[in-house]
Protein backbone atom coordinates (compact mmCIF):
# COMPACT_ATOMS: atom_id res chain seq x y z
CA UNK A 1 0.00 0.00 0.00
CA UNK A 2 2.58 2.43 0.38
CA UNK A 3 4.48 1.57 -2.56
CA UNK A 4 0.80 2.74 -4.31
CA UNK A 5 0.65 6.57 -6.18
CA UNK A 6 -0.83 9.63 -4.58
CA UNK A 7 -4.20 10.51 -6.66
CA UNK A 8 -4.57 14.68 -7.45
CA UNK A 9 -7.32 16.16 -8.97
CA UNK A 10 -8.78 19.42 -10.01
CA UNK A 11 -10.79 20.97 -12.48
CA UNK A 12 -8.05 21.59 -14.37
CA UNK A 13 -4.60 22.48 -14.54
CA UNK A 14 -4.55 24.60 -11.88
CA UNK A 15 -3.88 21.80 -8.93
CA UNK A 16 -0.42 21.34 -10.41
CA UNK A 17 1.05 24.00 -8.55
CA UNK A 18 -0.02 21.36 -5.16
CA UNK A 19 1.69 18.63 -7.39
CA UNK A 20 4.52 20.51 -8.21
CA UNK A 21 4.92 21.68 -4.37
CA UNK A 22 4.24 18.07 -3.36
CA UNK A 23 7.02 16.82 -5.54
CA UNK A 24 9.58 19.11 -3.58
CA UNK A 25 8.72 17.87 -0.28
CA UNK A 26 7.96 13.97 -1.22
CA UNK A 27 10.33 13.41 -4.01
CA UNK A 28 10.06 9.72 -3.65
CA UNK A 29 6.20 9.63 -4.11
CA UNK A 30 4.69 8.53 -7.09
CA UNK A 31 1.63 10.83 -8.39
CA UNK A 32 -1.17 10.34 -10.48
CA UNK A 33 -3.15 14.18 -11.38
CA UNK A 34 -6.50 14.20 -13.22
CA UNK A 35 -7.64 17.22 -14.42
CA UNK A 36 -11.09 17.54 -15.54
CA UNK A 37 -9.84 19.94 -18.28
CA UNK A 38 -13.23 18.83 -20.76
CA UNK A 39 -15.45 20.56 -18.08
CA UNK A 40 -13.04 23.10 -16.49
CA UNK A 41 -13.66 25.57 -14.38
CA UNK A 42 -15.69 23.95 -11.40
CA UNK A 43 -15.72 27.68 -9.47
CA UNK A 44 -19.08 28.95 -11.63
CA UNK A 45 -20.78 25.97 -11.25
CA UNK A 46 -23.58 24.66 -8.71
CA UNK A 47 -22.44 22.64 -5.97
CA UNK A 48 -24.46 19.95 -6.70
CA UNK A 49 -22.36 19.52 -9.94
CA UNK A 50 -19.54 19.84 -8.22
CA UNK A 51 -19.80 17.23 -5.96
CA UNK A 52 -21.09 14.95 -8.96
CA UNK A 53 -18.04 15.68 -10.91
CA UNK A 54 -15.54 15.48 -7.98
CA UNK A 55 -17.13 11.87 -7.09
CA UNK A 56 -16.25 11.26 -10.96
CA UNK A 57 -13.02 12.47 -10.54
CA UNK A 58 -12.02 10.16 -7.33
CA UNK A 59 -13.31 7.46 -8.69
CA UNK A 60 -11.09 7.78 -11.82
CA UNK A 61 -8.25 8.32 -9.19
CA UNK A 62 -9.05 5.05 -7.23
CA UNK A 63 -9.02 3.04 -10.38
CA UNK A 64 -5.61 3.75 -11.30
CA UNK A 65 -5.02 2.09 -7.67
CA UNK A 66 -4.19 5.16 -5.21
CA UNK A 67 -3.65 5.14 -1.32
CA UNK A 68 -4.69 8.77 -0.87
CA UNK A 69 -6.12 11.52 -2.74
CA UNK A 70 -5.78 15.38 -2.57
CA UNK A 71 -9.21 17.51 -3.90
CA UNK A 72 -6.11 20.16 -5.08
CA UNK A 73 -8.87 22.28 -5.86
CA UNK A 74 -10.42 24.79 -3.28
CA UNK A 75 -13.92 25.12 -5.06
CA UNK A 76 -14.25 21.18 -5.14
CA UNK A 77 -13.19 21.32 -1.64
CA UNK A 78 -15.22 23.79 -0.47
CA UNK A 79 -18.42 21.72 -1.87
CA UNK A 80 -17.55 18.40 -2.20
CA UNK A 81 -14.69 17.28 0.11
CA UNK A 82 -17.51 15.87 3.46
CA UNK A 83 -19.52 14.40 0.68
CA UNK A 84 -16.31 12.55 -0.94
CA UNK A 85 -15.20 11.52 2.40
CA UNK A 86 -18.32 10.00 3.56
CA UNK A 87 -18.59 8.16 0.01
CA UNK A 88 -15.04 6.84 -0.40
CA UNK A 89 -12.81 5.11 1.84
CA UNK A 90 -9.17 6.12 0.66
CA UNK A 91 -8.00 8.96 3.02
CA UNK A 92 -9.39 12.50 0.84
CA UNK A 93 -7.51 15.61 1.83
CA UNK A 94 -8.56 18.72 0.82
CA UNK A 95 -6.30 22.35 0.41
CA UNK A 96 -8.69 24.63 2.91
CA UNK A 97 -7.69 23.48 6.23
CA UNK A 98 -4.57 22.91 5.76
CA UNK A 99 -4.13 26.81 4.36
CA UNK A 100 -6.02 27.60 7.52
CA UNK A 101 -4.09 26.17 9.91
CA UNK A 102 -1.10 27.90 8.50
CA UNK A 103 -2.60 30.99 8.60
CA UNK A 104 -3.46 30.78 11.90
CA UNK A 105 -0.45 29.36 13.45
CA UNK A 106 0.65 32.92 13.64
CA UNK A 107 -1.10 34.61 16.33
CA UNK A 108 -0.66 38.21 15.50
CA UNK A 109 -2.69 37.55 12.41
CA UNK A 110 -6.59 38.79 13.04
CA UNK A 111 -7.28 40.67 10.07
CA UNK A 112 -7.50 38.50 6.88
CA UNK A 113 -8.58 38.66 3.29
CA UNK A 114 -9.86 35.10 1.26
CA UNK A 115 -9.73 35.62 -2.91
CA UNK A 116 -11.00 32.77 -4.52
CA UNK A 117 -13.51 31.44 -7.52
CA UNK A 118 -17.36 32.42 -6.84
CA UNK A 119 -17.95 28.97 -6.25
CA UNK A 120 -15.55 28.72 -3.03
CA UNK A 121 -16.53 32.00 -2.00
CA UNK A 122 -20.21 31.41 -1.93
CA UNK A 123 -19.26 27.97 0.02
CA UNK A 124 -18.35 30.09 3.60
CA UNK A 125 -15.86 27.11 3.42
CA UNK A 126 -12.98 29.09 4.12
CA UNK A 127 -14.59 31.82 6.66
CA UNK A 128 -16.29 28.82 8.39
CA UNK A 129 -13.11 27.18 9.23
CA UNK A 130 -11.25 30.69 10.12
CA UNK A 131 -14.63 31.08 12.84
CA UNK A 132 -14.29 27.56 13.85
CA UNK A 133 -10.64 28.39 15.05
CA UNK A 134 -10.95 31.48 16.23
CA UNK A 135 -13.44 33.98 17.49
CA UNK A 136 -12.99 38.16 17.00
CA UNK A 137 -10.90 37.55 13.48
CA UNK A 138 -12.16 40.32 10.80
CA UNK A 139 -12.33 38.38 7.49
CA UNK A 140 -13.15 39.62 4.62
CA UNK A 141 -14.03 37.69 1.14
CA UNK A 142 -13.94 38.75 -2.44
CA UNK A 143 -14.85 36.40 -5.06
CA UNK A 144 -12.32 37.39 -7.68
CA UNK A 145 -13.77 34.92 -11.26
CA UNK A 146 -10.96 36.99 -13.60
CA UNK A 147 -7.79 35.99 -12.33
CA UNK A 148 -7.69 32.43 -13.23
CA UNK A 149 -8.34 33.07 -17.09
CA UNK A 150 -5.80 35.88 -16.77
CA UNK A 151 -3.41 33.35 -15.11
CA UNK A 152 -4.26 30.95 -18.03
CA UNK A 153 -3.60 33.88 -20.35
CA UNK A 154 -0.28 34.72 -18.98
CA UNK A 155 -1.35 37.71 -18.13
CA UNK A 156 0.74 38.19 -15.07
CA UNK A 157 1.73 41.78 -15.34
CA UNK A 158 -0.61 42.70 -17.56
CA UNK A 159 -2.41 46.31 -17.25
CA UNK A 160 -5.79 44.15 -17.49
CA UNK A 161 -4.83 42.05 -14.38
CA UNK A 162 -3.80 45.28 -12.15
CA UNK A 163 -6.85 46.82 -12.67
CA UNK A 164 -8.96 43.89 -11.82
CA UNK A 165 -6.49 43.46 -8.71
CA UNK A 166 -7.52 46.86 -7.74
CA UNK A 167 -11.13 46.13 -8.13
CA UNK A 168 -10.87 42.77 -6.10
CA UNK A 169 -8.25 44.38 -3.48
CA UNK A 170 -8.32 47.94 -2.88
CA UNK A 171 -11.10 47.68 -1.08
CA UNK A 172 -10.27 45.43 1.98
CA UNK A 173 -6.54 46.81 1.61
CA UNK A 174 -7.76 50.29 2.54
CA UNK A 175 -9.42 48.65 5.19
CA UNK A 176 -6.21 46.92 6.89
CA UNK A 177 -5.05 43.56 6.05
CA UNK A 178 -2.71 41.55 8.11
CA UNK A 179 -2.64 38.24 5.55
CA UNK A 180 -4.08 37.17 2.52
CA UNK A 181 -5.42 33.66 1.39
CA UNK A 182 -5.08 32.69 -2.01
CA UNK A 183 -8.04 30.55 -2.27
CA UNK A 184 -7.42 28.90 -5.52
CA UNK A 185 -4.84 26.51 -6.68
CA UNK A 186 -3.78 29.11 -9.65
CA UNK A 187 -3.24 31.78 -7.67
CA UNK A 188 0.39 31.36 -6.62
CA UNK A 189 1.53 32.09 -10.35
CA UNK A 190 0.29 35.61 -9.43
CA UNK A 191 2.31 36.34 -6.48
CA UNK A 192 5.29 37.90 -7.79
CA UNK A 193 2.82 40.57 -8.89
CA UNK A 194 0.67 40.44 -5.50
CA UNK A 195 4.16 41.40 -4.13
CA UNK A 196 4.57 44.33 -5.79
CA UNK A 197 1.17 45.49 -5.56
CA UNK A 198 0.27 44.69 -2.12
CA UNK A 199 1.70 46.45 1.43
CA UNK A 200 4.94 44.49 2.06
CA UNK A 201 3.57 43.81 5.57
CA UNK A 202 0.52 42.08 3.97
CA UNK A 203 1.16 37.98 4.80
CA UNK A 204 0.47 35.88 1.56
CA UNK A 205 -0.65 31.90 2.23
CA UNK A 206 -1.58 30.04 -0.94
CA UNK A 207 -2.92 26.72 -1.05
CA UNK A 208 -0.02 24.81 -2.59
CA UNK A 209 2.55 25.17 -0.05
CA UNK A 210 0.46 24.37 2.84
CA UNK A 211 -1.71 21.67 1.11
CA UNK A 212 1.84 19.69 0.26
CA UNK A 213 3.12 20.17 4.02
CA UNK A 214 -0.51 18.68 5.51
CA UNK A 215 0.50 16.13 3.31
CA UNK A 216 3.43 15.09 4.35
CA UNK A 217 2.26 14.95 7.80
CA UNK A 218 -0.87 12.82 7.15
CA UNK A 219 1.08 10.29 4.84
CA UNK A 220 3.60 10.19 8.06
CA UNK A 221 0.65 9.74 10.73
CA UNK A 222 -0.84 7.47 8.97
CA UNK A 223 2.20 5.31 7.82
CA UNK A 224 1.63 5.21 4.35
CA UNK A 225 5.15 6.93 3.28
CA UNK A 226 7.06 5.37 -0.07
CA UNK A 227 9.74 3.83 1.08
CA UNK A 228 11.23 3.82 -1.92
CA UNK A 229 14.57 6.12 -2.62
CA UNK A 230 14.52 6.77 -6.32
CA UNK A 231 12.58 9.94 -7.73
CA UNK A 232 8.96 9.06 -7.93
CA UNK A 233 6.90 9.76 -11.27
CA UNK A 234 4.08 11.79 -12.39
CA UNK A 235 1.60 10.88 -14.74
CA UNK A 236 -0.99 13.67 -15.56
CA UNK A 237 -4.58 12.76 -16.84
CA UNK A 238 -7.07 15.20 -18.48
CA UNK A 239 -10.39 15.14 -19.82
CA UNK A 240 -9.81 17.13 -22.61
CA UNK A 241 -6.94 17.17 -24.26
CA UNK A 242 -5.38 20.47 -26.61
CA UNK A 243 -1.89 22.08 -27.11
CA UNK A 244 -2.81 25.23 -24.98
CA UNK A 245 -3.85 22.55 -21.82
CA UNK A 246 -0.51 21.12 -22.34
CA UNK A 247 0.74 24.38 -22.35
CA UNK A 248 -0.52 25.48 -19.49
CA UNK A 249 0.44 22.00 -17.54
CA UNK A 250 3.82 22.86 -17.72
CA UNK A 251 3.61 26.24 -16.66
CA UNK A 252 1.54 25.45 -13.34
CA UNK A 253 3.98 22.55 -13.04
CA UNK A 254 7.29 24.34 -14.00
CA UNK A 255 8.62 20.99 -15.43
CA UNK A 256 8.01 18.99 -18.27
CA UNK A 257 4.75 16.95 -17.30
CA UNK A 258 5.73 14.15 -19.82
CA UNK A 259 3.05 12.40 -22.16
CA UNK A 260 -0.24 13.34 -20.39
CA UNK A 261 -2.83 10.96 -21.37
CA UNK A 262 -6.66 11.25 -22.16
CA UNK A 263 -8.94 10.64 -19.05
CA UNK A 264 -12.34 8.75 -20.16
CA UNK A 265 -14.92 10.36 -16.82
CA UNK B 1 -43.94 20.93 -38.51
CA UNK B 2 -44.48 24.51 -38.73
CA UNK B 3 -46.12 24.52 -35.35
CA UNK B 4 -43.34 22.71 -33.42
CA UNK B 5 -40.11 25.11 -32.00
CA UNK B 6 -36.71 26.33 -33.05
CA UNK B 7 -34.11 24.58 -30.69
CA UNK B 8 -30.88 26.72 -30.09
CA UNK B 9 -27.79 25.78 -28.58
CA UNK B 10 -24.76 27.14 -26.64
CA UNK B 11 -21.99 26.27 -24.39
CA UNK B 12 -23.40 28.72 -22.04
CA UNK B 13 -25.88 31.56 -21.60
CA UNK B 14 -24.10 33.85 -24.46
CA UNK B 15 -26.43 32.31 -27.61
CA UNK B 16 -28.91 33.68 -25.49
CA UNK B 17 -28.21 37.78 -27.78
CA UNK B 18 -29.17 35.47 -31.00
CA UNK B 19 -32.13 34.67 -29.38
CA UNK B 20 -33.17 37.80 -28.34
CA UNK B 21 -32.54 38.66 -31.80
CA UNK B 22 -34.81 36.11 -33.08
CA UNK B 23 -37.78 36.97 -30.58
CA UNK B 24 -37.65 40.36 -32.27
CA UNK B 25 -37.55 39.12 -35.75
CA UNK B 26 -39.75 35.96 -35.61
CA UNK B 27 -42.23 36.78 -33.09
CA UNK B 28 -44.58 34.06 -33.68
CA UNK B 29 -41.66 30.96 -33.45
CA UNK B 30 -41.76 28.96 -29.97
CA UNK B 31 -38.19 28.14 -28.80
CA UNK B 32 -36.39 25.90 -26.82
CA UNK B 33 -32.61 27.12 -25.71
CA UNK B 34 -30.15 24.63 -24.03
CA UNK B 35 -27.29 26.12 -22.72
CA UNK B 36 -24.47 23.47 -21.64
CA UNK B 37 -23.51 25.13 -18.15
CA UNK B 38 -22.39 22.46 -16.89
CA UNK B 39 -19.57 22.27 -19.40
CA UNK B 40 -18.80 25.47 -20.23
CA UNK B 41 -17.22 27.25 -21.73
CA UNK B 42 -16.38 25.48 -25.18
CA UNK B 43 -13.92 27.49 -26.49
CA UNK B 44 -11.24 26.46 -24.87
CA UNK B 45 -11.38 23.06 -25.80
CA UNK B 46 -10.55 20.88 -28.09
CA UNK B 47 -11.96 19.96 -31.62
CA UNK B 48 -13.06 16.30 -30.80
CA UNK B 49 -14.53 16.96 -27.18
CA UNK B 50 -16.67 19.87 -29.02
CA UNK B 51 -18.33 18.08 -31.52
CA UNK B 52 -18.74 15.29 -29.27
CA UNK B 53 -20.58 17.96 -26.97
CA UNK B 54 -22.95 19.56 -29.52
CA UNK B 55 -23.78 16.22 -30.74
CA UNK B 56 -25.63 15.87 -27.26
CA UNK B 57 -26.69 19.29 -27.63
CA UNK B 58 -28.37 18.14 -30.88
CA UNK B 59 -29.72 15.24 -29.25
CA UNK B 60 -31.43 16.72 -26.86
CA UNK B 61 -33.57 19.60 -28.32
CA UNK B 62 -34.63 16.87 -30.83
CA UNK B 63 -36.31 14.96 -27.45
CA UNK B 64 -38.06 18.29 -27.35
CA UNK B 65 -39.46 17.78 -31.18
CA UNK B 66 -37.62 20.70 -32.75
CA UNK B 67 -38.48 21.58 -36.25
CA UNK B 68 -34.61 22.95 -37.13
CA UNK B 69 -31.75 23.81 -35.04
CA UNK B 70 -29.73 26.88 -34.67
CA UNK B 71 -26.49 26.25 -33.31
CA UNK B 72 -26.06 29.39 -31.81
CA UNK B 73 -22.45 29.35 -30.36
CA UNK B 74 -19.12 30.43 -32.93
CA UNK B 75 -16.83 27.44 -31.59
CA UNK B 76 -19.59 24.86 -31.36
CA UNK B 77 -20.33 26.28 -35.56
CA UNK B 78 -16.85 26.32 -36.43
CA UNK B 79 -15.88 22.96 -34.97
CA UNK B 80 -19.18 20.78 -35.03
CA UNK B 81 -21.65 22.07 -37.74
CA UNK B 82 -20.47 19.77 -40.89
CA UNK B 83 -20.23 16.51 -38.78
CA UNK B 84 -23.82 17.59 -36.93
CA UNK B 85 -25.01 18.29 -40.69
CA UNK B 86 -23.83 15.03 -41.70
CA UNK B 87 -25.54 12.91 -38.61
CA UNK B 88 -28.73 14.81 -38.27
CA UNK B 89 -31.28 15.08 -40.37
CA UNK B 90 -33.20 18.33 -39.19
CA UNK B 91 -31.67 21.57 -40.65
CA UNK B 92 -28.96 22.79 -38.84
CA UNK B 93 -27.99 26.06 -39.03
CA UNK B 94 -24.84 28.16 -37.20
CA UNK B 95 -23.40 31.47 -37.06
CA UNK B 96 -20.23 31.86 -39.27
CA UNK B 97 -21.93 32.20 -42.49
CA UNK B 98 -24.92 34.32 -41.71
CA UNK B 99 -22.05 36.52 -40.65
CA UNK B 100 -19.70 36.52 -43.69
CA UNK B 101 -22.55 36.86 -45.91
CA UNK B 102 -23.61 40.04 -44.10
CA UNK B 103 -20.07 41.83 -43.50
CA UNK B 104 -19.40 40.88 -47.58
CA UNK B 105 -22.69 42.39 -48.58
CA UNK B 106 -20.83 45.64 -48.46
CA UNK B 107 -18.79 45.41 -51.39
CA UNK B 108 -16.38 48.60 -49.69
CA UNK B 109 -15.44 45.93 -47.24
CA UNK B 110 -11.47 44.57 -47.90
CA UNK B 111 -9.85 44.79 -44.72
CA UNK B 112 -11.33 42.38 -41.97
CA UNK B 113 -10.69 42.32 -38.18
CA UNK B 114 -12.06 38.88 -36.50
CA UNK B 115 -12.32 38.32 -32.82
CA UNK B 116 -13.28 35.27 -30.82
CA UNK B 117 -12.32 32.29 -28.57
CA UNK B 118 -9.27 30.59 -29.41
CA UNK B 119 -11.35 27.42 -30.30
CA UNK B 120 -13.19 29.57 -32.90
CA UNK B 121 -9.90 31.13 -34.14
CA UNK B 122 -7.83 28.08 -34.17
CA UNK B 123 -10.04 26.23 -36.68
CA UNK B 124 -9.42 28.89 -39.19
CA UNK B 125 -13.81 29.01 -39.99
CA UNK B 126 -13.83 32.73 -40.92
CA UNK B 127 -10.99 33.01 -42.21
CA UNK B 128 -11.70 30.05 -44.60
CA UNK B 129 -15.44 31.19 -45.25
CA UNK B 130 -14.14 34.68 -46.15
CA UNK B 131 -11.33 33.79 -48.37
CA UNK B 132 -13.68 31.36 -49.90
CA UNK B 133 -16.06 34.07 -51.05
CA UNK B 134 -13.62 36.79 -51.85
CA UNK B 135 -10.32 37.01 -52.89
CA UNK B 136 -7.96 39.73 -51.82
CA UNK B 137 -9.39 40.05 -48.66
CA UNK B 138 -7.04 41.29 -45.86
CA UNK B 139 -7.98 39.36 -42.44
CA UNK B 140 -6.78 39.82 -39.32
CA UNK B 141 -7.63 36.75 -36.87
CA UNK B 142 -7.24 37.41 -32.83
CA UNK B 143 -8.32 34.93 -30.04
CA UNK B 144 -9.76 36.94 -26.88
CA UNK B 145 -10.26 34.39 -24.50
CA UNK B 146 -10.52 36.89 -21.45
CA UNK B 147 -13.53 39.08 -23.13
CA UNK B 148 -16.09 36.32 -22.71
CA UNK B 149 -15.85 35.86 -18.78
CA UNK B 150 -15.44 40.14 -18.51
CA UNK B 151 -18.86 40.13 -20.64
CA UNK B 152 -19.88 38.09 -18.15
CA UNK B 153 -18.99 39.95 -15.02
CA UNK B 154 -20.47 42.58 -16.50
CA UNK B 155 -16.83 44.62 -16.43
CA UNK B 156 -18.56 46.18 -19.92
CA UNK B 157 -16.57 49.52 -18.91
CA UNK B 158 -13.93 48.57 -16.41
CA UNK B 159 -10.27 49.58 -17.13
CA UNK B 160 -9.76 46.05 -17.20
CA UNK B 161 -12.10 45.12 -19.98
CA UNK B 162 -10.37 48.33 -21.67
CA UNK B 163 -6.91 47.20 -20.87
CA UNK B 164 -7.41 43.85 -22.42
CA UNK B 165 -9.13 45.10 -25.55
CA UNK B 166 -5.98 47.58 -26.30
CA UNK B 167 -4.57 44.41 -26.30
CA UNK B 168 -6.58 42.51 -28.67
CA UNK B 169 -7.80 45.52 -30.91
CA UNK B 170 -4.86 48.04 -31.16
CA UNK B 171 -2.50 46.31 -33.64
CA UNK B 172 -5.44 45.49 -36.29
CA UNK B 173 -6.43 48.79 -35.93
CA UNK B 174 -3.19 50.38 -36.62
CA UNK B 175 -2.85 48.15 -39.67
CA UNK B 176 -6.43 50.21 -40.77
CA UNK B 177 -9.52 48.18 -40.43
CA UNK B 178 -12.65 48.49 -42.92
CA UNK B 179 -14.94 45.80 -40.32
CA UNK B 180 -14.82 44.24 -36.93
CA UNK B 181 -16.56 40.46 -37.21
CA UNK B 182 -17.52 40.07 -33.54
CA UNK B 183 -17.32 35.97 -33.80
CA UNK B 184 -18.81 34.96 -30.35
CA UNK B 185 -22.66 35.24 -29.50
CA UNK B 186 -21.14 37.36 -26.07
CA UNK B 187 -20.04 39.71 -27.62
CA UNK B 188 -23.06 42.22 -28.63
CA UNK B 189 -22.89 43.17 -25.06
CA UNK B 190 -19.80 44.71 -25.56
CA UNK B 191 -21.15 47.18 -28.81
CA UNK B 192 -21.39 49.98 -26.96
CA UNK B 193 -17.99 49.63 -25.71
CA UNK B 194 -16.54 48.94 -28.76
CA UNK B 195 -17.88 52.07 -30.24
CA UNK B 196 -16.37 54.02 -27.85
CA UNK B 197 -13.05 52.56 -28.02
CA UNK B 198 -13.06 52.06 -31.96
CA UNK B 199 -12.69 54.43 -34.67
CA UNK B 200 -16.11 55.67 -35.89
CA UNK B 201 -15.61 53.96 -39.60
CA UNK B 202 -15.06 50.47 -38.54
CA UNK B 203 -18.02 48.17 -39.22
CA UNK B 204 -19.21 46.19 -36.35
CA UNK B 205 -20.53 42.93 -37.63
CA UNK B 206 -22.53 40.44 -34.60
CA UNK B 207 -23.37 36.81 -34.70
CA UNK B 208 -26.89 37.64 -33.38
CA UNK B 209 -28.42 39.78 -35.72
CA UNK B 210 -26.92 38.48 -38.95
CA UNK B 211 -27.98 34.60 -37.81
CA UNK B 212 -31.55 36.11 -37.06
CA UNK B 213 -31.87 37.32 -40.38
CA UNK B 214 -30.72 34.01 -41.73
CA UNK B 215 -32.94 32.11 -39.75
CA UNK B 216 -36.17 33.76 -41.55
CA UNK B 217 -34.90 33.39 -45.03
CA UNK B 218 -33.84 29.83 -44.53
CA UNK B 219 -37.61 28.94 -42.78
CA UNK B 220 -39.14 31.02 -45.27
CA UNK B 221 -37.60 28.84 -47.84
CA UNK B 222 -38.43 25.97 -46.25
CA UNK B 223 -41.85 26.63 -45.83
CA UNK B 224 -41.38 25.99 -42.29
CA UNK B 225 -42.64 29.52 -40.51
CA UNK B 226 -44.76 29.23 -37.92
CA UNK B 227 -48.25 30.54 -39.24
CA UNK B 228 -49.42 31.37 -35.68
CA UNK B 229 -50.20 34.86 -35.09
CA UNK B 230 -49.90 34.76 -30.74
CA UNK B 231 -46.62 35.72 -29.23
CA UNK B 232 -44.41 32.30 -29.89
CA UNK B 233 -43.08 30.79 -26.31
CA UNK B 234 -39.36 30.26 -24.67
CA UNK B 235 -38.54 27.47 -23.02
CA UNK B 236 -34.38 28.17 -21.49
CA UNK B 237 -33.07 24.58 -20.54
CA UNK B 238 -29.57 24.41 -18.57
CA UNK B 239 -27.41 21.74 -17.92
CA UNK B 240 -26.38 23.58 -14.39
CA UNK B 241 -28.26 25.69 -12.91
CA UNK B 242 -27.49 28.47 -10.64
CA UNK B 243 -28.00 31.86 -9.20
CA UNK B 244 -25.39 33.17 -11.75
CA UNK B 245 -26.56 31.52 -14.56
CA UNK B 246 -30.41 32.69 -14.32
CA UNK B 247 -28.92 36.57 -13.81
CA UNK B 248 -26.58 36.26 -16.90
CA UNK B 249 -29.59 34.73 -18.92
CA UNK B 250 -31.43 37.81 -17.95
CA UNK B 251 -28.79 39.89 -19.33
CA UNK B 252 -28.39 38.05 -22.47
CA UNK B 253 -31.63 37.43 -23.14
CA UNK B 254 -33.17 41.15 -21.71
CA UNK B 255 -36.45 40.07 -21.06
CA UNK B 256 -37.27 37.58 -17.93
CA UNK B 257 -36.75 34.18 -18.91
CA UNK B 258 -39.57 32.46 -16.84
CA UNK B 259 -38.78 29.38 -15.05
CA UNK B 260 -35.23 27.68 -16.09
CA UNK B 261 -35.26 23.99 -16.08
CA UNK B 262 -32.31 21.73 -15.41
CA UNK B 263 -31.21 19.67 -18.35
CA UNK B 264 -29.88 15.98 -18.14
CA UNK B 265 -27.60 15.42 -21.27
Amino acid sequence: MRNAPLGFFDSGVGGLTVVRAARTLLPHEDIVYLGDTARVPYGSKSPETIRRFAAEDVQFLLTQGVKAIVVACNTATAHALPMLRETFRVPILGVIEPGVDALLSDGQVDRIGIIATRGTIRSHAYQHALAQRRTGLIIHAKSAPLLAPMIEEDWLDHPATEAALKTYLDPMVDKGLDALLLACTHYPLLIPTLKKFLPADIRLVDSATTCAEHLKQELTRLDLLNPATSPGSLSIHLSDLSEEFEALARRFLDEDPGRIQRAVL
